[in-house]
């Protein structure tokens, strides 16, 4: 219609739901199939998938390499699993929220995920399943959709992702309308060149913890955890540094040219340790024991593991800045490196942390760098002004600031009291799908100005799931953010919602308009 | 010196330092004594207590009865302890925080508790325990100091309180000059009734849950938890109800003539049930398991319990107005209730509740009474204008507002983060002993600011500990509360505090003059 000179860029760019964006992005059920659900759990991550049932990840890593489409279905995944995720077409599991691993996971690869589905239980002796009351065994055939949260038995008819050169040339247009940049969050090499290619202008979020899981290093990790002393503790940490240093480097090239934010280590250490009763010896439980903690989200996570144990953050910066100079020694070009510390809630944190790494980065090669914080904590939002003194960059951490702000858990609100609040119509939509403007939205907008009223110039970003949500990233415009990061499968969706939110401070109407 | 007209009674008041006073209220080990202490543990309490060892309740309980001077020595105490803890004079732990069992309720009582003591261990088998290195056996004797957190081994003598005349004297020229009232928080008509002996001006927050703990309720509560639906959780709840109203009408009557302010059940309802493994069958089990949460302080409790099973707030609500009828028909006197919803975030939750509440009452005998909520979760203090449109009075709760806001589960972090955060400087005072102004402190500013924007007149105060800590009670006269509610033991301090805030205000300095 805009080469008919029927109606302007503009109007091109507006009248597209990003919403229905997302679903181009990724294989759906053929509107037009007949399907009735067997089940049903949470849309834990999007796009649909048919393929034989494997009740384990070694079965699937065995069979997906061998070419055959299967769907890995457990009681919930752990780390263990990661080789088995990675050659799954889709997800489904019978335990857990909208951040459990496979969620989290599967959003990441931008794989079909659907989780805590209460209609599934698993006999793993007998190598059956059964859903909403049909009796399946392992290698029969099950489609999930991660849109919506169904299951339903036997294949299905799928319409593959419609990326064309239209939908190529209308993203253009937004890209010129839009004043937020769009980065992604994506933890690996290959994460961020995938972004790179949606069109992210950065990386905003890459977290280093995820490195630490990897079936070569889990053991390495387990070791520093146990050390008996500072001592042992850094050994361990040494035979990490050339790990993270070598994914680093790899981010760093896929990225040349755009910023990349990485974030130190943030969960607590006990996620790192298998459960008490799989512990190798009496020394390791007794660990698990005095790590375990009555509210693990509120506990020793964050900045305060780089306040107790220093050493640690230590080598994840010796690592970014030995990558960060590799790099630029290899290909000419330094990278753009922003060093982020989590869970800050007071300035002299931050003030301690810069100091160590500004220390750090000193003692190795001569980079360039920022140094920032997540503001995912209420007093952080609320002491912006001192925080902002020792930062370079903000970046709003909009799921944690959300659980602390609302007092809700995440993993115990959905499926449990927050979907009766959405059932009931206490809450008209889910806080951690789309922010909570009034509540959230207005200590981010405390936290704007009281930080940009100590440094006017501070950079600010969005690293939440909200980043990657239309009217999240609306908001996020008016509030005056610099820049937007989601996951790379959401970045097309965020530049069009940007341009939108550009083009509606100008009076032009997003999507009523209607087609 | 007063009466020999030295100093005025403003400058009197001013002189005395809050936090010698607490030490006063409170038997305390004789300065002149020599004593060395043989471990530490958290301050969980004040006073101090020499007695005999005892590893359990019902042995506290018989030589306690038997006039026996005994200390109750567990690894951590439970509910199901309650009746020792009544007949010890102190008690030692060697496993929980400062918001542990044996800590509130030592507390609560006015009792010395040492928590957390790490140097102590148990041998239930041999009866006996090692502390510090030194070996002992139940039955011999222990003091311990639950202002400073030292136990020592052996006798030691004792100071005992020094309330006196002269002490009572300048707390009525406190009263004279104070703006703040003082009240207590209360669960009991023992504890309302020592409330107000120390001065109290009503009941700033009577919890519920309590009085579900009870011997003869838990089983009921137990049964309400585990029912299969509406109509047999109300016939658990009708058989809870008489008792409910019989201490709702003890508490009325010891506080004839002054508010009391009832908040409904707050804590998840895990907590009423045993540990999984002490499940009576594999029924209990699966709700136990059903009912576990990730971060239970984040999880289905507060008004969230009230939405989500009406039938439970409706009971206590049907309670609370019998009760007040009662009182009423035979004392002639209509007690001033105040009902408080717990953990709203939304003005849509207490919506909900006060229809509920009004409807509820309704149905019963004609009284008077209020509906208010806690502010608790920094939503609340950013939304305070919405709330406050549904709310007759607004009451802090800083204990959970500190935790939400900095992030700090109070049971991970003392004794872990919190404790290397003080002794590395990083804080200057523990923020759940005293308010942390500038963060928690500046929430509680903007959510008076928009509560009275939206209703000049709501009725302001704080229930929390810090209502009881001279800095805090301080910040809360500056920010114009109308009334602080602590422990009734701190009744006394508070009053004083609160003269020394008006005084302050007017120019006269407290303490800093000298003797």
């Amino acid at each position: 219609m805009v080469d008919e000179d029927l109606i302007s860029r503009e109007e091109a760019v507006a009248r597209i739901d990003p919403g229905q964006l997302d679903q181009l992005l990724h294989p759906r059920i053929d509107p037009n199939a007949e399907v009735e659900a067997a089940a049903r759990g949470l849309n834990a991550s999007p796009g649909a998938a048919s393929g034989k049932i494997v009740l384990d990840a070694d079965t699937a890593e065995e069979r997906g390499k061998a070419g055959e489409d299967v769907i890995l279905v457990r009681w919930e995944t752990t780390p263990d699993d990661i080789h088995g995720l990675i050659e799954a077409k889709g997800i489904l599991t019978a335990h857990g929220g909208m951040t459990s691993h496979a969620a989290v996971v599967a959003r990441g690869m931008g794989k079909p995920c659907v989780a805590g589905c209460e209609g599934l239980s698993i006999d793993l002796d007998k190598r059956t399943i059964a859903i909403g009351g049909e009796k399946l065994s392992e290698g029969d055939v099950l489609t999930i959709d991660g849109g919506s949260g169904k299951v339903i038995v036997g294949p299905v008819d799928l319409v593959p992702p419609q990326i064309n050169e239209d939908f190529e040339t209308i993203l253009g247009w937004a890209d010129e309308l839009r004043r937020l940049k769009v980065r992604a969050n994506a933890d690996t090499p290959e994460d961020a060149a995938k972004a790179r290619e949606f069109g992210a202008q950065g990386i905003g979020l890459c977290r280093t913890e995820h490195m630490f899981m990897a079936e070569n290093r889990l053991p390495v990790m387990r070791e520093m955890i146990m050390a008996s002393g500072e001592e042992e503790r850094r050994a361990a940490l040494d035979r990490l540094l050339p790990h993270q240093q070598e994914d680093f480097e790899g981010i760093f090239e896929a990225m040349a040219g755009l910023p990349v934010t990485i974030r130190l280590l943030d969960p607590p250490l006990h996620e790192f340790l298998p459960p008490p009763d799989e512990a190798k010896d009496e020394r390791m439980r007794e660990r698990i024991r005095s790590l375990q903690e009555s509210n693990p989200m509120l506990g020793t996570r964050g900045c305060r593991l780089g306040l107790l144990w220093p050493e640690i953050y230590e080598m994840q910066v010796r690592a970014i800045v030995r990558a960060a100079a590799a790099v630029e020694e290899r290909t000419g070009e330094a990278p753009l490196v922003e060093i982020m510390h989590p869970l800050v809630g007071f300035a002299e944190e931050l003030h301690r942390l810069r100091s160590m790494t500004v220390a750090t980065a000193n003692e190795e090669r001569e980079i360039e760098y920022l140094v920032g914080t997540m503001i995912e904590l209420p007093r952080a939002c609320i002491r912006a002004d001192e925080i902002a003194e020792y930062a370079d960059f903000f970046s709003f951490g909009t799921n944690d600031l959300t659980q602390t702000t609302l007092g809700f858990s995440r993993d115990d609100a959905e499926g449990k009291f927050l979907t009766r609040y959405l059932e009931d119509g206490v809450l008209e939509r889910n806080p951690f799908e789309t922010l909570d403007q009034s509540g959230v939205g207005d200590l981010m907008r405390i936290a704007v100005d009281r930080g940009r009223s100590a440094k006017p110039d501070i950079k600010v970003g969005i690293c939440g799931e909200h980043g990657g949500e239309p009217d999240s990233v609306a908001f996020c415009h008016r509030l005056g953010l610099d820049y937007v990061s989601c996951s790379p499968y959401r970045v097309p969706l965020a530049r069009l919602a940007a341009a939108q939110a550009a083009l509606a401070e100008r009076g032009v109407e997003a999507v009523a308009a209607g087609g």
